[in-house]
Formats: C-alpha cells, sequence, structure tokens
C-alpha cells in the first residue's frame, strides 16, 4: 500500500504557489508514495516572528491531526524554522518532520561541517534555537546571509542563485565548510545547479524533509521505531486534556 | 504614579487560588506597586505538554496585550516554564517577566551553581530548555524531583515541604549545589520554612518574578532599558502582519 | 535497476554468523536492494582496541575498494565502532556508513535523548570519541554497561536480553533517555522483543546502518548529494599518492 | 529606614571624580537609598593587572568591612573586572555587587545577546573570565575595543562617545548583538545618549550595578536571600583564622 | 650551573615539615638541580577560603619577587589551589609553575580522563575553576572527596590512604578514570604506594609541580620559552605602577 | 645510563633531512639523552590524508615496537597529526609522544591562549580533533594558514618565515593569541628567529615533543608514571590477540 503524506506549507504562500510545491514533489517521492501539499490559509511568508508562529500554530497542529484521521502516514511541516515540530511530535500519532531536522543530519552526514545559508540575518536565532535543540550545534561552521526577504527570494532568481553561490562560497573557504544547507524552503529547486557549480552537496531543505519522512514512515511501519512517547516527547494523557 | 503589574497566573488553577495569590502578592509588592492577579480560563494545572501551551499560548498573548492596553507597567507569565516569555517580549511594548527567568538570574547572584527542586521529572526538560536558552546552564547544579503532580503540590504541605527539604538537601550535599530554587509557581509561599531549615536561599519563582518585574520597570522607566527591539526579540513589521 | 550493499562484518564471526545476518539482512532490504554480507578473514571479536583496528583497517579499506570495483552502490563497515569510517569516506566513491552513525541520527530524530547499552565499560570511549565526533553528544543521556564481552553476547540469549531490559529501564527512569541505542552490532535481532517490553524506540544499529545506506543511495542517485570533498574529506590528490 | 550603600570607586580616580560619582549617584539612586563614594587611594586607572589588583585587594576588603561595621546595607566595588567579588560575598556580611555581574545579568534578560565594549582588547581576557565564571558566556555575541586606555576615556568624550557608537554598530550588525554593555565603569553617564542613537539598550555599569544592589538588599531584608554561605562561598570558620 | 628553585608551601604548616618537604625534594629533584624549601609565616593550612588568599597573597607574590632578587630559576606556589600562580606569571621574570597546573597537564597525557581525589568536598569549586582556566574540564572523570580536612591529613596515614585507594577505586570504575592525582600538596609522598596497589598512574602533586618546573627552566634557558607577556600575561607597564 | 629517544620522521622526507633532523636534535637533547632518527620508507609528505594514515599507520606501529625490542626509553612519531599515538600508547611498553601533543600542553602552560600556524587549511581539521580529544579546545585561540603546502615550506626559507610572522601577527593581534604554535614538523628550526621578532614564545614542535619525551622518561623510571593501561589505553589481552 502506498505510503501518504501530507506537506503542509506552514505559511500563505502566493497563489500557484501550493500547485509547484506539488508537482515538485512527485518529482522528489519514491514511486510507491503519494503526496499532497496544502497551505495555512493566514500568516505573510515567514515565520522568523515568534508572534506569527503563536498565532498560527493551533492551525499547524490542527492540519497534523486532520491528517492523521484521514490516514496520512506522514505530515511534514513546510518551514525551515520548523515550527511546532516538537509539539507534533508530543500529540501526533503519525510521522511528523520538518525541513531542518532533515536537513541538518544528513548534511551532518556528508560532511564534518556545513553552513547555513539564510535570506535575512534576523532569521539567524530561531534557526541557531534548533540547531541548538537539535543537538548539532558543533557541526554548524556559520550562518551565511544573502540580504533578501523570503518574499524577495523568488523575484528574480537569478540574482538570488548568484547571492547563494557567493555565500556559500565564502562559508566554503572561510568558514571551512563542507556541505551547504538551503536555509529557506522557499528556495526548493535551487539546489542543483548551485551544487553542480561549487562541487559540494547543496542540501535542498524541502526533498531533506520529504526523503526523511519517506525513511521515517518505513522505520515505523516495518520496525516501530518512532517518536519516542516519554519524557520530553509524552504524550498528554486524558486526565489533564483542556476542555 | 504607582506601577501596576499584572500577573497572570498561566493555566486554570482551582477556586480561590486567584485570592489566594492576590494576598500573597500584596505582602510581595514595594508600597508604590499595585498588583493584580489574573488567571487563564483553559487548561489543567501545568504547562508540561507542549500541546497545552500551543493551544493557550494565543490566550496568553492576548492578556498580555490587554494589560498593555489598560495601562498596566509590566506583565508576569505565572508558570514555571515560562510559556511564551520570548513571544510576549517580542511583541509587547511594556515589561514582560516570568518565573524562570527572574528566579535563575537571582539564584546565580546569590551562589556560584544551584539546584532546581521539580514536581515530576518529566518538567525537567522544558525547563532544561529555558535553562540553556538563558545562557545559565554553567550554573545548574542539578534538577531533583519530589514525585508529585502540579496538582498534588498542595494537598498536604507538610509532605510537600518535607520532600522539598530532603530533595534539596541531596541537592546540597550530592550536587554541591549552594543555592535552591523551587521550580514550579504552585510552590508560592513555601521557601520561608525550608529556607530557615536549610540555612541556604531558598528561591520563591513567584517572589522572584515580581521583584525582577519591579526592577524591570524601574529601569525601564528611568534609564529606557527594556527588551532590545533586535534580532531575536525585534518586534514584527506593520507590512508582514497576520490579516 | 536494484541497489546493492555490501555489508562487511569488520571482525571474524564464529562460523555461519555470515550466513545468519545474510538472512537478517535479507528481512530488513528493501524490495529493490540486493545485500550481500562478508567478514572480514582476521581479528578477534570487536575493535575496541585500538591497536587491533590499526592492524584491520587496510583489510576494511580493501574490502571497500573492491567493493566500488565490483558495482556495490553502498559498502556497510559492521561495528559498533565506525571503525575506518572517515577514512572509507574521504576515499571511497561509493556511499559508505556503519552502525553507530546510522543509529545516533535516528535516535536524535526519535527523541531528544538517548542511551547507549554497551557490553562493556571500556567500549565506552571509542563509543564516546564517534558521538562527539558526530556532534551529538547534546543528545547523549548516558552509556549502560551490561557485564558482557562481545563474545558472551548471544552464548544465553535469554541472560543478555535480560541485562539489556534492565540497563534500559535503568537509562529511562535515572537518565531520562527517550530512545535505546543497542551499541554493538552483534545484537542485531535483539530489539523487538525489548522495544515490546520496554515501550520506547530500541534501535538495532544493524538494521540502523542498512536503512541508512539506502537512503544514502537514493540522495546521491537522485540528487547528487554524498560526502562531501572538501576539506576533512578532500579526496587524496594523485600527486601525492604512496608508491 | 533608608537602604544605604557604599560605592567604592575601586582604584585611584582623578581628583574631583569622587564628586561626580556621588552627584552621578544621587541621581540614579531610589528615593530612600543613601549612597557615598569613595575611592581607592593608591593604584592608578584600572586593574586589568592582576598584579595591582593582588596589591589593592586587601584594601577593597578592608572598605567593604569598615562599611558593614558602620551598618551599610551594600557595598559595591566600581571596577568592570569586579575585582575581589567573589572573595568579597565570601567574607561579608552586607550585599556586595559588582558592575560586571549586574550588567551581564540585566543584559541577558533585555535581549538574546550582548556585547561589551572595552577601552583596551587587554582588558578582555579578565571579563571574559568573569563572564565565564557568572555562568553567562552564551549570551555574549562579542567584545569590541575601542584603542583607549582607560585615563583616556574621558579626555575627549565626543571621541570617546563616537567609537563606542561605531564599536557598537559593528556588534550590533556583525555580531548579531541585541543590547550593549559599557565595559568600563570610567564611562559612567555615556549610554543614554548612545542608547538615542542606536535604538537598543546600553547598559552603564555604574547605573546597573547600583540598581542590582537595592535589588538585593530588598531580597536580603524581605526575603532573607542572600550570597549563599556554603561549598564556594561558605564563609572562614573561626577555628581556621589567620593570626 | 644548576638550576635553583624554591619551593614555597603556600601556608603555614606545622614545625618540621619544612625540613620534610626538603628533604622530600631532596630526592625528586634532578642532579643538577638545587632546592630549597620556604613556607608562608601566617595562615592555617589549606587557601580554600578566598579570603585567606586574599591576605596571603602578597606575602606569596613577595616571596617569588625575592627569590628572583636572589637569582633562582623557578619559584613554584605550593598549594594545590595554586594561589596566585595567574597574577605570579604576570609580574614575575623566572618561572613560576604550581601543583594543579603541572598535575593537570602530565595527567592528560598519561590518560584520557584523571579524577582529582580531594580531602573535602568544599575544595572542589576552586579547584575546578583552575581546571576550567587551564582549558582541561574535558579531561576532568571526576572528583572524590575522602572527608578529611587538610590538617587531618597526616594525622592517621594509615587511615588517609586508605580513603585514598577507595576513592579512587569508585573513580576508576565508576567514573571511568584513567589516572588520579591527589589533589592536595600535604599529600605529597603518598601517591607510590597507592599506585602499586591500583596499578595506575597516581599523580603526587609536589613530585609533578617539582619537575615541570625543571623542564619550564630548560625551555626557558635553551629555547626562550617562558611565559608570554602578552594579553592575558602582560607585564604592567611602569607607567601605570602603585606608587 | 643514558635516555634513548627514537625520532620516527612518519613521513617518507627528501633525502638528506633524516640526516638533518639528526643533527638539530644533537643541538636540542639532554646531555645524557641519546638520540636517533628514522624515517617511514613510503607515503609522501605530510599524513593530512586519513587514507595515506591507514595505510602507513602499521609501519609507525612497527618501527615502535622495534624501538622498544631494542631497548629504547622512548619513541617519538614526527607529524603534527600525531599520527598514531592514542593507539601506540595502547600497544607499546615504552614512551611515546608526538609533536601536537607536546606542543599544545606547553604552550598551554605559557600563555593564556594559543594560535597554531598551519600550512594549509585542509590540515585544520584533523589537528583540531587532536585539540578536542587533548582537551585543549578551550585555549586555542586560531589556526591561522600560511598557503604553503608541507612539501613547500622548505623551498624559499625567506618567504615561510615571512609568512609565518604575518600570520602570527595577526594572530597575536585579532585573535588575541598569547602564544605561537608552528603546526607542522617540517618547521622545525624556524621559531628562534621569529620569536625574537615577535617577542612571545613559538614553539617548535619537534622541540617541543623531544623534551616532552624526556621529561616522561624521567617521569617514568623515578616515578613509575606513564601511560594507563586502564579503559581508553587498556593493553590488549592476549585471549583476543590477532593471528
Amino acid at each position: 500500500m502506498a505510503n501518504r503524506i501530507l506537506y503542509n506549507i506552514a505559511f500563505a504562500p502566493p497563489e500557484d504557489r501550493v500547485q509547484e510545491y506539488q508537482e515538485f514533489l512527485e518529482n522528489v517521492k519514491r514511486a510507491d508514495t503519494e503526496v499532497k501539499v496544502v497551505a495555512l490559509e493566514r500568516t505573510s511568508l515567514g515565520l522568523n516572528f515568534r508572534y506569527y508562529l503563536a498565532l498560527v500554530l493551533p492551525d499547524i497542529l490542527h492540519i497534523i491531526k486532520k491528517a492523521e484521521q484521514e490516514g496520512y502516514d506522514a505530515a511534514i511541516i513546510g518551514c525551515f524554522n520548523d515550527p511546532g515540530l516538537q509539539v507534533a511530535k508530543e500529540m501526533a500519532n503519525i510521522v511528523v518532520t520538518a525541513p531542518a531536522e532533515a536537513s541538518l543530519h544528513i548534511a551532518a552526514t556528508l560532511g564534518q561541517k556545513f553552513s547555513i545559508i539564510v535570506g535575512e540575518a534576523d532569521s539567524i536565532p530561531p534557526v541557531m534555537e534548533n540547531v541548538i535543540s537539535y543537538g548539532l550545534k558543533d557541526k554548524l561552521a556559520s550562518f551565511r546571509s544573502i540580504g533578501l526577504r523570503a518574499s524577495e527570494l523568488r523575484k528574480d532568481e537569478e540574482e538570488t542563485a548568484h547571492r547563494i553561490r557567493q555565500a556559500a562560497r565564502e562559508a566554503l573557504e572561510q568558514d571551512l565548510a563542507e556541505v551547504i544547507i538551503l536555509g529557506c524552503t522557499v528556495l526548493y529547486g535551487f539546489s542543483r545547479e548551485i551544487q553542480k557549480n561549487l562541487g559540494v552537496p547543496v542540501i535542498d531543505p524541502v526533498v531533506a524533509a520529504f526523503k526523511y519522512a519517506e525513511l521515517l514512515i518505513e522505520l515505523k511501519k516495518r520496525f516501530h521505531w518512532w517518536h519516542s512517547e516519554r519524557v520530553g516527547f509524552e504524550h498528554p494523557p486524558k486526565d489533564r486534556i483542556l476542555t
């Protein structure tokens, strides 16, 4: 039976973007996986602001809970800040993963140090919190910013790619990075050309999240390995439920 | 003019508890401070579960925003997990503080190492995340659990005090702690007797938060020092606002 | 076309063991993967001693180089010390992974803290070196030893399982681990029963390495992501080759 | 009854400086606080050299002991190196605090990362030792030096302010600091204008120490919280006293 | 020409102790070294209290300065807290070393982890500060206390040796230490027997300091390597001298 | 009886180099030490590549084992990567040391922070691994590369010295280093002139290793202190020997 993955764009993207993600992921998935892309109805691009995240977090969780009820095997929280990933693992009974989690673990396997290319410097603190929380801060060579807001990243794709190459080269030469991570899901699809140019792995966070989800589904279905329900991820007991 | 502080019990406590907090804080405040205690209307005791927190976080923020509009100088988020403290600092224009933040800084000043007494072991991970986030993990001697849920802490106060003394003594002798922090706001009022017994500072997190709020108000009013609005606490710009 | 993976038992196991591994992995692999198990011809069980490792390391590398020439897509270095993994990544043109690398990344995804169950305490330092090298020391709750040499682990399997359960329970309760890793490849196959008993993920390092190899092959074939050849993994240039 | 605080300029300042400090602090104190400024009789400006500190340390301690006998509630050791703070806490029975301790805790509350502006680079190591000792190294964005000795800082105040603004801007933009600390007590009074210019909190270390002292006095008088007398701050027992 | 080393017992020992140290060190020194032991005239045994140290520090420095004038090549500060070592390096023009510095570097060479056996638990914080300051905290397996004051360590030497063996065995087995350091200079001479019994290196801090001093003298005389006079150890310039 | 030390150039140097090392070390050794220099027969200059190291490691160990049989007291592994040092300590019964181990401990004694000057940036990761493994990462100010391969370092010695001085000055001024380590054994003999020029200790790694070996021999012969044989350095037991 096919594995079913829901990719939730965890913000409200420009029109047509949902369809573009859908097509992109059709080319990323394994043959026996089904993918469906959905988006939030409210919030601007990007969740760097904790306040926006606080407001849409119940929506994100609701989508995951609904995916679980509809029989999905996994839900991906599609934003590089991995918004709500820990809480989703706590309350969901399906696999949940997110772009930074997946990208960081893959990058840490492919090289000794990775650098993360972000749009703007103000994205760094929340991502850094996750790097620390995932236990991988010793593998981080650097952050490098390209000075573009999330909403500007796809306006002039040549310019965006140019800036990424430049930032990545600085990361490779000055910070001794061995792997580059594109630190924003809006940059899906950029890695292939840049990778050819640089000669090092350039991780596409949307692809990484998707392949990681497929791995985790397989581990769950065949070996019953999945998010621990103890201590940090203990599921809320029924007698403490909100009314 | 009096300083006005709102203490928000960040969960739904048993009846009468709001009034008890109010009376407790009347005896804690400076003469020129006014205090008002409010509580959340929904959620069980304790916010160890991220899921509950995600659901009530908008309520917590709403209360702070309203306090701001009503002219309060500071709002205290009354739970030792400091739920939503970072996001509140990001969006509020008044002072915001919380019990763990205040207790940790005060304890780090009064001794070289502190131990935190918690109700149950599953409270440790979220508090530990804050200890790390506040940059004070090198001052932590240990966590010690007394094996009681938040809802049980005030059922048999003798028993609770007994367990705290025992856990604190182990922290002092085995972990070389010099200061004890009571790691749950439900324990307000317990510190005085225990402190006499142990001979070391025993920090009451509700008192700590309150005195810290008074300090921060004074620093803001007189020296214009308050939560930075840059990078990690940058306020959401209007053109990115949710609709 | 099928993916071909070579599993190299990186020591000389008792007779029949190669066949047992082969059968075990036939049940672990994806349908479109082919697996072949080989073993070293010399060395006793276990590579805790650096001296043994130094002596057999050229053999391990030779097997990988040969696998590359025979068209394998990946080679697994089958010992929880991951002997020679970094050097193999440096010189090989196929995917190389190993049990600890794979187990640690998977465990770090499934829980906030993991504990590693080892046979003897003297296995801890070399594994700890890898935990640090992989950048995951902040996710380690503890090591727990069961007091059995690698060569004794399958003599009385009931006793071994009993000791693992006991050590794992201590890790869960005292060290607040959320995931258990079996820290020796000789323990392949033990995880399923123990996991049922404990109610948390118990990672089988042989399975973990195999599924991780499949993931890495897919990432390499479809997205050209693989071991960076820069800085730490730079391939030896021809003009510096040994003669 | 008024709280009485002794501010000890922990070096021998130019003439008139004592009076200037006195006037400055009259504008900083709470209404119900009395302040008295004294200075050391020997030592040049600055205690960066450990040797000078070793020679004047008994003087510093003597002043504190005398303040205690004269009924002061707190003594402030007025140098950003916090010279002798730990030993003073160990032997004094009144509150003791110092500029770096106070500034660092306040700054860590107001932002996620702070930078410290120092006169000369050779001030960095002793301050860094304190940052580590206070457990706050993870909150440090950077040190920035303005290339002026302590004795030069008030010669051309325009130039000094200009260099601080420049160094602070680099800290904000390149090091992602959110709060600026002026890392020398000689810079008292500079923060207000610079803060207006930069739009982030700029901590005046003399003010910080004073307000922190007031807080600690209140915590001691009303809640009996003060420097732990255990382990690291254990008071010397009588039977081990020097003769 | 002989190398001359002054060993300064950095406290006031019981009568006859100076002569015993002298004889002990005659058997430790190289043939071409001359040794002289002196003691402080005031202070009780042990410098755990910072207050005592502050009072006697000028005496310690004075002895070193005098040794320099008398043509000694090195001075050893004979207390495991290494009191005043950093300041002595800053102001002296001869080699200065101390027991903990020497013991820690030697132990870190002889094994991957060392444990330090101390008399009382309250000795741990100041020694820990030095372990951190010397950059070797990652090599520390543990502290173990034997529950005896410095003044009691030589009262019943059998009992002391017994407790050390017991504490050391716990360090070896539970903390995985590979080397044992005797963390008090009063324990000079105990290591030989204990070492035979335990089968691991047991570092005598007095011997370690002495041999390290001989090494540093040779490095200084022959290769002009000695305490850097930059940044952290910059010598006080004449124009800033106290008057 | 004379102490005998074997210095093993752990690569195949240009002709005449063995004799040059021999003469250099004749001027470094103590009067009562005998030195013999040998070289590997195969491998190019430098062991940055793990693959080369894996291939020659058995040769390095064989030389040490033979030195032991021939009655040497110590063997030095002459390459700044300290190739095989841990494994040699595990299996040898004589003293073994190496340039980075010795240089780092000496440098950490002579200053608070040291910088390491390397030929090329790709030497940094393996050296960094050792800095971490020796527990001294907190003492590292920086690496600085001079952009020359090991084989180029002695081609134009003026140019090499010029680049080292330049890199060292940057380390002193920008990174606040207090001591400089020459991070390649090929640079033996360069330190004296550079040190005069810079005014700080400049550690020659060949000299450092040699003097450290002499110290360790003395500690072993007179105090029976030498490489622990427990846990991390446990010697392989006979019943687990390779056949």
